[in-house]
């Protein structure tokens, strides 16, 4: 008997092994039962993507399902939170399944990086949409926020920034110069042994999903401080550079959003700490927190960018 | 200044005031952060409704909202979970702030019934499709699940069954005879304390949302049983029988989906445990576990009904 649609994703999504000990029972039943170990607490993060508001009409599925998962784990990197659990539910306009396998084999393929387990979620007809909540575990009590930068922290950013928005204004180019920016938005990294890292010392995190502007503007107002940044700080990256002039690679680095790098503060006392991760270059110090609320971005000579036209993605 | 339509989300969301100590970090920033209390597991169900699929156009936004929280806690009683939290991934056309207050009035007034509190979730823009991810509590290794049905226990229902099932196909009819079967469709009532309370002595448990046939199903091929259900005991609502002949409101009861009512199954010695639910009429004996594979549903005289033609919905 041939396979119904239904059956094909049903295979598609359990045929795939994990084997979490914290799993009391997985996908099949009404819900499932997972546990979470003595002393800890968990972080629950759940982002929505829609085709054509969240990534381009013709992004490869196997990368669609990839980012999915990346964008989601990059929050709970943003908490200093070690993955665990994830649920999926996928709104599809039909049950392809070449489709199916290749988004299944982007999503399992970081899922098996990052042992994090499918544990459940739904499937529904409909125009292509994906919802993905992550699971992370915490040491009771010890956990990255927004809301805890102090006057005189320095501020930090993961990475570069604005290349994935770059490769999302360039996605129609064939040229190869922008392939590059173009895995940008396709396959984002997330920062999670760097969060889990960072929790002890630093004092506030985000992950930049909006743009700088709009990120570090979010740590400000929910700690209560200003700041500024330096604008020839900002951390652009050679691919970048190369297409666009100066002035707009920065315009990409303050406003462009879906870098999935971490934004974080860290305090004076605590430097020793990202010794080694400046000198491999892997973070960029571009500022420091303020009492004046807002935030400044200066340039060399002193003088402050106008940033209000910057702001980020506004779905309405 | 004007708020944003934004903003107007954010307030009709962030507003509401839950009290929940087990949340350490609620709505607004990268991922909540909850503790599940020591000596508990815990189970996570997530649900997708899109318009049109799984409700009709024009459905009130209130009811939407109500709904989209009762199917999943739904599944959460069908585990016997005690419901803790709620993360709520919303796509709507465009931000509409009576059709937004409207549904969160649905959505958080049985939330507050069940003292569940909404720790994070995602509001983009599309067509209308609701994901609901509730997250329950169970003592740990104890709770229901599909795969527990012996030969010889018994077999039971809640409420009435086919009530949903024919509001939806009344669902345009605009005489009053009708309002309690679309009210049925509506506002389905999650058995959450029914299933906290079968936790300990029932064998296994689903709730109805494909329909009888379809959902205990589910059950007997988990548990590798099968079973023989009276078709004279099926419950059937005043309400259903006095729209549709016999025969029809019989065929509502097993291939209905949508009444959210439990089917579960219970072995002899523990009998004297649902006796007073029985008594009041709150469950229905419809059969009996039995070890040859598959599902009867037998006449009065003995004689079976065809059930294959009764399958419930199909997404695909």
């Amino acid at each position: 008997m041939a396979l119904s649609e239904f059956e094909i994703i049903q295979q598609i999504f359990q045929q795939h092994k994990f084997d979490r000990q914290d799993v009391r029972l997985g996908i099949g039943d009404d819900a499932a039962v997972v546990e979470v170990p003595e002393g800890h607490e968990l972080a629950i993060s759940m982002d929505t993507l829609i085709e054509d508001v969240h990534f381009p009409k013709d992004m490869k599925p196997k990368d669609i399902g990839y980012r999915a998962l990346a964008v989601n784990l990059s929050d709970l990197a943003a908490m200093g939170a070690e993955p665990a659990w994830v649920t999926l539910a996928l709104t599809i306009p039909e049950a392809n399944e070449s489709w199916l396998k290749a988004f299944a084999s982007g999503f399992f393929g970081l899922a098996d990086q990052y042992n994090v387990q499918l544990i459940g979620g739904d499937t529904t007809r409909g125009k292509l949409s994906i919802t993905v909540q992550v699971h992370g575990l915490l040491p009771k009590g010890n956990r990255l926020s927004r809301s805890g930068a102090q006057v005189g922290d320095q501020i930090y950013v993961t990475g570069t920034l604005g290349d994935a928005a770059a490769g999302l204004r360039f996605w129609n180019e064939p040229d190869h110069s922008f392939s590059w920016l173009k895995k940008r938005l396709a396959r984002p990294t997330p920062q999670t042994e760097l969060g889990i890292g960072l929790r002890s010392f630093a004092t506030s995190a985000i992950d930049i999903s909006d743009g700088l502007v709009t990120d570090l503007g979010h740590i400000l107002s929910a700690s209560n401080v200003g700041a500024s940044v330096n604008l020839e700080a900002l951390p652009l990256s050679l691919a970048l550079c190369g297409v666009v002039e100066f002035e707009k690679a920065r315009e990409f680095a303050l406003a462009g959003g879906d870098d999935y790098e971490l934004c974080f503060t860290v305090p004076a006392k605590e430097l020793k700490q990202i010794e080694c991760l400046k000198h491999a270059g892997q973070i960029s110090y571009i500022g420091e927190i303020e009492a004046a609320p807002g935030l400044r971005c200066l340039d060399r000579d002193g003088s402050e960018l106008d940033i209000a036209g910057l702001a980020g993605y506004q779905h309405f």
